[in-house]
């Protein structure tokens, strides 16, 4: 594959920074990266184990000639991050970002952006429990999807070369508004993963149960809502923040919906609850034959190897 | 290893029966084992592939001479076929099940079990989201937990048999009285199936976002809730239905639990929701060390092959 941007600058050094500048490597669409983490720490554990071509003191060391700036840092910190390099952001640039909410980061980010920059926000469903320098790899993003949102009046060629970036990451790319894809990541993993918290929270404070029995029994369903709890706490925290209207609007029909469930249990309405576990099987067929999980029995997932 | 039961008969032959059935054979621990299923089809399918030595046309004709009895059929049935099987249990067999809860089984089956027979309840923690005849394999309960249930004066050499005949079949075992029992696994397994079952459905109503989108974007944490959604229903409606009094139990604490989390969005409390994101993983960390999971990423778990 040959070169799309000649510079990319990836501002913080997370699993999704880690795992595009491996995949970016594997695909060789890029020519220098640069990368900065506002920790020292990441920094030096950066140097240490090649993740970047170069890393940088600030960001904004990082993001001068860039032809590809991408924020990787929470939802909460990018426009004062945006404010940060937008006085070295060359023009004709592209400026994107990563973050799991898309209205507020727009809102956020766009005041800041020089004229003459692109400002194409995008979001790479793909992710693991890890988090940090050193949990990225090349196949995250492989036959995953990254949502492109391209804000009105964007240029189109500037578009699809971030779209040609992205599939040679290895991901499928779609295009949405801003609006619906925080709807839609508020149902497919925003409310998922505020549950999963919950749940795993209920079961670490009930005193009758220990937490030694919680785990070890843990592979009766538990488990899987124990992976998904454990995913960065400031990443999160700033999702929830940031997307409330659409997380708290889902929340409203999940106890809705809960309630309903609850009173079948208690009234021994067994039909009720039959009907309700039928229809819930479809879904999980779409998703097997769509590629996007295995029906493989689980025993705990076998581990893959990784390759970078 | 030699055997520890001359003559074994499965109730009904869905995953458990199935993996039950393997792993016997994989672990030279029984003579032969007979079974039954109610459906005609499964009967077929059952001799089609080899699952039992000797698929018979009744309840009672597979119990006759067991040394040992194991209900796989659902919780709501346990009593009715015991009731069936009584009268050809011979003395000094062992009776057993494997149902997801443990104090309306033992209620159930208690009445009809005659004089002489152990009735010893398990409950294996294993099972992945298939079910049926076809569904098992021998590896199953390797490194799971199977709980036994020792009734009050049940003989201890009787109860040491089950156990060690579990242990062949890979399991590790764990002694519980069955209140104890229903309330681990309220929070363990029956409240997240509950949890599970509703976000997908919820997702599945919401008119604004398609099903192909819920099924496209899964891999960001949906994905996780649909595999356990996608369980038996009929086995799921009857758990409920029986375990009643832990499962609203605990769903009371979750939805007091998920409204304190709900107002700290609607509020912008960013200190009251990192604290909590903070303290799941603790759990998380436990259970991967307890080796009941691996942390290795998850992209869809790589397939793991049949050995049967």
């Amino acid at each position: 594959m040959s070169v799309i941007y000649e510079r990319v600058a990836l501002i913080g050094l997370g699993l999704i920074a880690s795992s595009m500048f491996w995949a970016m490597k594997r695909a060789g669409v890029a020519g220098e990266v640069t990368g900065y983490a506002r920790s020292a720490e990441t920094r030096r554990t950066a140097r240490e184990i090649g993740l970047c071509d170069r890393v940088c003191e600030s960001a904004r060391e990082a993001c001068e000639g860039a032809d590809l700036v991408v924020l990787c840092v929470p939802v909460g910190v990018m426009g004062a991050v945006t404010a940060e390099i937008a006085p070295v952001l060359k023009p004709g640039a592209t400026l994107s970002d990563v973050g799991s909410v898309k209205r507020a980061v727009i809102e956020a980010v766009s005041p800041h952006v020089p004229d003459g920059v692109h400002f194409i926000p995008t979001h790479p469903l793909a992710g693991t429990e890890q988090s940090g320098p050193t949990s990225g790899f090349a196949e995250l993003f492989d036959n995953r999807w990254t949502i492109i949102l391209p804000r009105e009046d964007e240029d189109e060629a500037a578009t699809r070369r971030l779209e040609t970036f992205w599939q040679a990451l290895g991901a499928l790319t779609e295009r949405m508004d801003a609006d619906h894809h925080d709807l839609v990541l508020a149902v497919t993993s925003h409310t998922p993963h505020l549950i999963a918290y919950t749940m795993v929270g209920v079961a670490d404070d009930l005193s009758r149960v220990t937490d030694s029995e919680v785990i070890k029994y843990s592979a009766a369903g538990f488990r899987d809502f124990t992976r998904i709890a454990a995913s960065d706490p400031t990443m999160w925290r700033d999702v929830f923040l940031s997307n409330k209207d659409a997380t708290l609007e889902i929340l409203g029909r999940f106890t809705e919906e809960l309630f309903a469930l609850q009173r079948a249990i208690r009234k021994g309405d067994g039909d009720h609850l039959h009907a309700y576990f039928t229809r819930t099987r479809a879904i999980r067929r779409g998703i097997i034959e769509a590629g996007q999980d295995t029906d493989a029995p689980d025993f705990g997932r076998a581990p893959k190897g990784k390759r970078a």
